[in-house]
């Protein structure tokens, strides 16, 4: 493995495992206010696509990564999308 | 252009778009109590690592996505990281 692919890894690994602290932050404390409602519903369509880009050159690395980190901004994207609907019906 | 080549720019500009809203929302608030420090210190090594990464294989889509990316979860780390300095001077 060249040291360039290292470090491909490696970030791939970093953005990848980012994601986690803030979803348990989230699961936990079912608190989102701070949150950015727009961020993850970008995220979620940009990982989604970054998936569907890795199976179509089959590239694992990024099948791996995306597969996992679209997941994760999903969870994100329901506790805020969950809160978002529950200050309307509060409002209403 | 291949389709393969639009989804990948498309996934590329949606990931990076992603941290925008998250940004103004950061800034204009200056309220991080529901982010984690952790995420965006690993995404902002992550983000960095991919930068270099670009750079070390020459692809500007990635230099260019990871150039922002960085630059937008370095500001939203900034933010967090005050916060957490501040509340542990006002512990003490």
């Amino acid at each position: 493995m060249t040291a360039t692919e290292i470090i491909g890894l490696l970030a791939a690994s970093l953005t990848t495992a980012a994601f986690f602290p803030q979803v348990i932050k989230t699961v936990k404390s079912k608190s989102t206010k701070d949150i950015s409602l727009p961020m993850y519903s970008l995220m979620f369509a940009g990982t989604v696509s970054w998936l569907v880009y890795g199976l179509l050159i089959f590239d694992l690395p990024i099948i791996l990564a995306n597969g996992i980190s679209s997941i994760a901004s999903f969870v994100i994207f329901y506790f805020k999308f969950r809160e978002v609907l529950h200050h309307k019906k509060a409002a209403k």
